[in-house]
């Protein structure tokens, strides 16, 4: 849900990180990117995407409307540039589908790369025929009105995570992480020094040692008192 | 829910809408029908495909049950003619597995086109191989017992939406909609036009022009006091 | 949720049954399986399989961990064999990520077939193209610490049903059911005796037999008073 | 949710059951109304009134809104009398408190005895301070616009049960039920004859009566082939 | 859900654990009787007392029920002493009503102090009034019929807790607690020093202590790294 | 959820509002205030008060915690002053009782005047004893462990609401809502403005004017397209 909207408003132009930056996070995934933030920035698990294979990583621009109103979704399309992912909340839960294959075309047109939406989506046959990917809380024929005024790029709740505008955005079928702005490259150098350690992992884990003598967590087990029992009683 | 069920019944003919109404309305699918309606007649969203591609439309053939018990789902079969869907309901919340790929088999040998069941459905596997669409509220294995009376053809209410014997049934990706049978043919109609200029909205919005000159979104804004901030704090 | 932990501990070995057993169960799959053993042991509904085709069976390795701690799947990885599956519960509801690719491979590496596990998963991607099958109740990128004891191999309730250690757990798109390890050579021969049944009453149903025939359920209709109406009306 | 609006409509009278009628209904309460209708006419589970101690009976004046819109729940004023309840729903899903403490007041002055609301309600407290009794979904201080159209005494789906303009409404603890207005009368003295019935019931089952006997019960148990066992294994 | 249901039985006879033991864990509490025996046996938060003040303790009678079928409680009213309480589960979810006060006065007359239904209850103002006090899922005035077999006094799943006959349940404002029969008296041992010890610690933090000194919590931040700031930024 | 947890810390001083500004907003309660901030600030509805006549405001000591884990809140009472409220939030979701009595009367102790907490309490029936007002998501007997770092007085998302430390918190049936210190003093007045109008409004409408009317939506409804038809067809 949105916050401080005293007066409705768009705010035309945001700062954006670091291109290379951005397709980095992309390339790492969420799981490893929510990691090396620190395990923040990542929303409830009730978003999930139209179809399996979805995954982006692009610039937020957000979006407050009405529940059941799309008329600030247009109005935010002003403001997208090539690589931004849109981020719609609504002021109160709504499962309506604010979005369709329409506005999945006029996306695709201003080189937006997805959509991650706090509410409903439809048209789902054809924006994953468009290969146009969104994470969504529901599915819905329900349409919408364009009829109240919200803001564009302030800064909203998304399925309890923070999102302000220019905020990294990365998305795949695990669910939907935020990398704050300022802390986008940090993150990125840090999620490549887990993939290289994760690699290495694999490799033992894959020729069978165990992760409790990876991990060194005997010792763990026995100072938490963990008893051995041999045999099933 | 199941509405009116004084007395247990089984109503063996019904009115059925044209052939090629339901064909229509099936090509043009749940969203494009739900809005020439006039956003009437959705389900709501919990009920979901059991596969992707599922999609159909044909002619309701309701059935009310006590849950966990199909008796009545067999008592429709005698009901059914090609082209037509059933429409299960319970006369309380189930998740039971009333529907399995015998039932499904039975189904396609008597030519009924699809299932829209609110309550829960087995042999997901068979059933999607079998290309027999389902939408349900559930997947489950527990199965029914075939004890308790209930009705066929009578008014139910299925997952929030009225359905009268001989209603038209759409059912895609984006969930289920359901069309009275005496407005069907005007709705196809609508629909039709509804087609038509999508498509041209389509290719403008591909070619770049944005919603807010396209639905001449810009005054509206202004009438609502939304303001323009150039960059952001 | 795990019962009985008085003391934290760790079974080393456990009973398990016929591997022929378990190879019948996982072919008759869970609607079969769950039917032949009078509708006991299916865990509730929000179980789902992390991609579609994902069927697997198995002797059951069971965990019982703190919210947000995997330090006793670990633990577990001592104890399995081959073709054991991981039942996986929480001491209170989480949707946290528990398991991920890392542990995947580990469980490959030692024969493990799957996991069941009542709380998230993550690199669900990864997991898939691993062909490594999961079901679980969400999915979600929160990792976990390795801080707080737990058991494994203990008695568990895993989505609503009772789990022993050596019972033979049933996966696939319909679920997930556990067979008590006693009693799985007779279900699995109760299975089969099911199975020949169905094939004859699909064949009969294919070629347009009515259930109301077949099942003999004319007599029940009318015992319960149920009316038939020629028209509506 | 509302069915059937092709047009935005506001029915200024409608057809009113006798009034012995709602109030012996309202006496007799949701559980033997229900009861005495044949299990019909129930309101999903999820209404729940506001104060423990809300009971009313009324007749119902229906309003279809748009989520998060009040406008006709003030259209609807207009054409009601002594002894209505409004029953509020939604054209898709909401939480929003479309109903306040000002309206509460407003109905009050017209004799309303009641509302039956498929969505949010706030100024709880003071509503209650009033004796003002509600059934809803939700609690949430969210307001509402005034700015769609929608329609006043249409037939709508109302938490799963088709509310017809003129039905009576009886709502207490145990939830929210539907009476056809031409059948009331009649459930009415069905009512009647349960309560007699119940009450001799509870006088033998107070004295120790076992149910198994006064239901005759035990040769049920027996043609189940339900088994007695002595003592625990 | 239950468990085991080969064929449904009924046990006559179970062990009861000693009468000043149930007593004692009943004053306890179930937030402290939780603690005493290690956080294990309760149940799932959706089990809420239907008012406020309800609170119990008693020895479980297990009843497996069909949903929508009360047939089994009647069953095991035959099976019932004094200070027994009702734990009553079906095959299935449901939310169906299926005890109302009719079987609350029965319960009364035959000295059962309390019902745990893992499904609906109705003529909850009744009950309340009778003081006969229910944990369940929901509440509804939906009834249920008497025609399938189940159990009484097996071992049972209810709200994610096991539950033999003859277990120890303490339900209170906080939810329901399982102590099973042999660890009865352990149990109310340990909750007695806990609610010694409490004693104790309640009077310091009334008095203005520091749970930081009181647990020793400081050495604990310090180790994991928790920075101190003394201004917001 | 929390956001931004590069490094687990608490924050020893924040700046507070004017206590009497906490005060005025606490007498106008939550649906005055949410309406005069703009409708931002609230929480979702899903947070309710464990007893009906709870009803506070205070300062925002924000506490953010690993699910299962109440060391945070022990780390947060050194930074309590009389008249703040406690909000808690767990990094993902939990149901866990995260706090009870003792912590209630620690809280006293030091002038806390309420809790607001994104996951579960315990000790219930206590805390309703002692007058100690608290918003949960659930109510639990599971206890935590205090063995994870966390933070204190930094941002944070509760219930979809974002919280700073010092923010303004009120509360009451109709639910939370969160006013940013700096805008405390303004929305105050506005909230008595408001009080004034609805006064008046009050008045009126208890007098029997139509809201049609005193709002003046009959143009509205004409221009919408309502139409009005005198009898039920």
């Amino acid at each position: 849900m949105s916050q401080g909207l005293w007066k409705p408003r768009v705010v035309r132009n945001i700062r954006r990180p670091d291109v290379a930056v951005v397709q980095a996070l992309g390339e790492q995934g969420v799981a490893t990117v929510h990691e090396a933030q620190g395990r923040t920035g990542l929303m409830l698990p009730y978003m999930r995407p139209i179809y399996p294979a979805a995954r982006t990583a692009g610039v937020a621009i957000t979006v407050s409307c009405q529940p059941g109103d799309n008329l600030m979704i247009h109005a935010a399309m002003e403001t997208v540039s090539k690589g931004d992912i849109l981020v719609v909340t609504t002021t109160s839960e709504s499962t309506d589908g604010m979005f369709g294959d329409l506005l999945g075309a006029s996306c695709q047109a201003h080189g937006v790369v997805g959509l991650v939406i706090d509410a409903g989506i439809r048209d789902t046959a054809d924006l994953t025929a468009m290969n146009f990917p969104v994470w969504a809380k529901a599915i819905s024929a329900q349409g919408t009105v364009k009829a109240t005024a919200g803001s564009v790029n302030v800064p909203v709740v998304c399925a309890g995570a923070i999102v302000n505008p220019g905020d990294v955005i990365v998305a795949d079928h695990d669910g939907v992480v935020v990398v704050p702005r300022d802390r986008a490259a940090d993150v990125a150098k840090l999620g490549e020094k887990r993939i290289a350690k994760e690699e290495q992992s694999r490799a033992r884990l894959k020729a069978g040692e165990l992760g409790l003598d990876f991990y060194g967590l005997r010792a763990k087990l026995k100072e938490l008192g963990v008893e051995y029992i041999d045999e099933e009683a």
